[in-house]
């Protein structure tokens, strides 16, 4: 008897299985920043390697980089058919402050229909929807996939992604598609189908300070000694104004105004502003530009922001040390049509001008990302929604993202291709943060609107 | 045979053992601001107790305060003489950052004739030059002391101080004297007999922002979210001009400007400004008030000071986190005739006038001392200097301190005694900083001074 691939895919016992499955993959710490879990990293690689083997997905590869390595696969044995480019990432953000987790973040844990962990929607959640998707496909095909299909998976979108945008650039041919689908994004709200059309780029930096040139007493030398943290928040302090805006020259001199149409559809989503700040953030106010809405602060703007202070005395208690050194962590989002390279420059040329007397100041570059928009009049588009549609019976909206997701404008660079953003996630998902979760019906939704969306690209 | 005391404490196998005996308590590491330690500092005072029963001092007792216990000793038999007064402490600063130690913070090591390792000099060592001081007298005495003498070493000195401030005020009786000696600051320069008159006080607290309830994805939220590093910034930025003039309104209505004399003498100090900078700090320039000179800026002023920025993520690498919470620890050094209360307020009031919007800010004071300065015009003072010129054959100077011993103004509101500052660091000890040290040739001489300093009171 055959099955359909909907069916295998919906079928309980196969979903209790993908579940199982995905908590295995959870519970390696793959943790691409810190250096201790270098081989977690490693192991989930092979994990998913080993599982597109099983499947029946062809050249399984491990190609080791720089840095992670990457998983690749292919199934192209669909004669006319388009080729899908399945893209997502393995690699998950580190788990800390640790003490504010409910569950340990490495032992997926399931609470009111949610999976709770690091990484469980930021990306292996959703990347391994793709993977079960193509396995009800292989399944009910006896082998065979409707559309032609390479897999290209990386341990590194947490830390920047340079060995992947490397990868693609010099492999433009071997990954020849006519699209990527990625599901690395999120849902504007709950039942709501949504593809995402736009991202901000990245760019993470670390600025250094350094006064004297080693820790002093701040009785014996305060008054004449610098303190790298007055240098530092005399600099950041100068970054942004109290409503946000970006004080660095000429740096929304390229910020590219959403269309009207674009503000329209966002004005129409179902939002509102207080229960965001009141439920989702938890402040008393919301900060950023005036006369902007939430979606056009988040999605359409650039913004600086401070992740961390090391230096100095940190512990509890009383500790008289004016610092030798002390460092920031800031990062940008940048929006369209900036230019990583050139929003480096005028960063760290402003940064270096307010560097008071008497410190030392320097400025790291640790990753830099593109925007990106998406064209939205292709027919993989078209069929996405179609597929939203099967599964959840609504029209899907189209919205932009803060987030970064640095390979979408790699794949439009080097690939030429448009990507489909399906994002299964939901606003409250606590990504990057403590507690993450991922909601267990959007998996499962998730995996049958991938088998819909690829049965109607190759019918 | 009898020996004399200064010979006692100049014999060479005896200081071999004096040395021996401030390793093996220095080796205790007794920092009173971890809760972990706290076992430690317990020990630390038992080691000081056994050692002045040993030695033949009276009603040698343990204290227990609310926080670190006292070590009490007395020996008052001596008929008409006068009382002096010995304080110490013997907690430490924590020792971190620990990778700068060249050797283990709590393993004393010996290199270039310096005694390397946490409360080598700050305040183990001096601390200890009393105890043997009163051994060397005590030996040739045979069980005698030529003045009568309190001992009265606390634990607490690095947090603020607080039960012995207590407790001198509930025991103004018990602890009648006619001075107090204390070891516990430095020397000039190198070989010149030094005595300190004045001193910053010390307030230290800590500033906490909170914006959302939990940490947030600086993609998803950066722009609306409220970051608590750039409060901490905007706060911080504004608390001191570029010079290092504090901002706080009214908070130089009460420094006291020193006299033309103390002016004089301070011009007069053998001082390289040019060599403090470029060996003693190591920074390319130094801040602070324009138009005052080193000694004026650290003696005479207030400063404020950040020590260290605990929140978000500190870890190598990049995490795109915009904290829920971030704290910074703040403290300033008070001049005459600033009272800590008032300051506080000041404080308090400015920085809750800066809380940019959506961030809620609160201030902790963890501790508060007072300044103080001490009048040089009665014996205690004349005999010191005298003992000092028997070792150095130098005349004795007259300088402030930068630093906080808090209790010297409760000796001086609630026993109504003068303090004899007598300290030998010197400037390079890299006083709660790594490496710290104390040049051993000056645990010697300060052994030798306050000997004879004793004999002649008592003469």
């Amino acid at each position: 008897m055959t099955t359909s691939a909907v069916a295998y895919a919906t079928d309980k016992q196969n979903q209790q299985r993908f579940l199982d499955e995905l908590k295995d993959l959870i519970r390696i710490p793959s943790v691409s920043t810190l250096p201790q879990h270098k081989g977690d990293v490693q192991r989930a690689a092979q994990f998913i390697a080993d599982d597109l083997k099983r499947m029946g997905m062809e050249n399984v590869a491990i190609i080791p980089t720089a840095g992670h390595p990457l998983v690749y696969a292919d199934w192209m044995h669909a004669s006319g058919k388009p080729t899908a480019l399945c893209y997502g990432h393995y690699d998950v953000q580190p788990p800390d402050p640790l003490e504010e987790w409910v569950t340990p973040p490495f032992e997926p844990t399931i609470r009111n229909g949610n999976l709770h962990a690091r990484g469980a929607v930021d990306d292996k959640g959703q990347m391994h929807m793709h993977l079960k998707a193509l396995e009800s496909l292989l399944q009910a095909g006896h082998g065979k996939l409707p559309v032609n299909v390479k897999v290209l998976i990386e341990g590194e979108e947490e830390v920047g992604g340079e060995s992947i945008a490397k990868f693609v650039k010099e492999n433009s041919e071997k990954l020849r598609s006519d699209f990527a689908l990625i599901s690395d994004t999120e849902m504007f709200a709950p039942d709501l189908p949504t593809l995402n059309v736009g991202l901000r780029g990245l760019i993470y930096t670390e600025i250094e300070a350094q006064g004297a040139k080693i820790d002093l007493h701040s009785g014996q030398y305060g008054g004449v000694a610098p303190n790298p943290f007055f240098a530092l928040c005399q600099i950041i302090s100068r970054l942004k104004d109290e409503n946000g805006l970006i004080q660095i020259p000429h740096i929304y001199d390229k910020v590219r105004k959403p269309g009207e149409a674009e503000l329209t559809a966002w004005a129409s989503l179902p939002f509102d502003e207080k229960s965001y700040r009141e439920n989702e953030i938890g402040s008393k106010e919301l900060t950023g530009e005036p006369g902007l809405t939430v979606q056009e602060r988040t999605w359409s703007r650039p913004t600086l922001e401070v992740h961390g202070m090391p230096g100095g005395f940190t512990g509890a208690g009383a500790k008289t040390v004016i610092p030798a050194r002390a460092v920031a962590k800031v990062s940008m989002r940048i929006v369209p049509d900036m230019k990583p390279d050139e929003v480096v420059t005028l960063y760290t040329d402003f940064v270096m001008s307010l560097a008071p007397k008497g410190v030392v100041v320097k400025v790291r570059v640790l990753s830099m990302g593109e925007p990106s928009i998406i064209p939205t009049d292709n027919r993989f588009i078209k069929a996405a929604t179609e597929a939203l549609k099967d599964v959840f019976h609504k029209e899907t909206v189209f919205i932009r993202s803060g987030g970064s997701i640095p390979i979408v404008a790699e794949f439009q660079k080097h690939l030429n291709i448009p990507s489909v953003m399906m994002g299964f996630g939901l606003p409250d998902d606590n990504l990057h943060a403590p507690n993450e979760k991922f909601h267990i019906a959007n998996y499962y939704r998730g995996i049958e609107s991938i088998v819909r969306f690829l049965e109607r690209l190759g019918a």
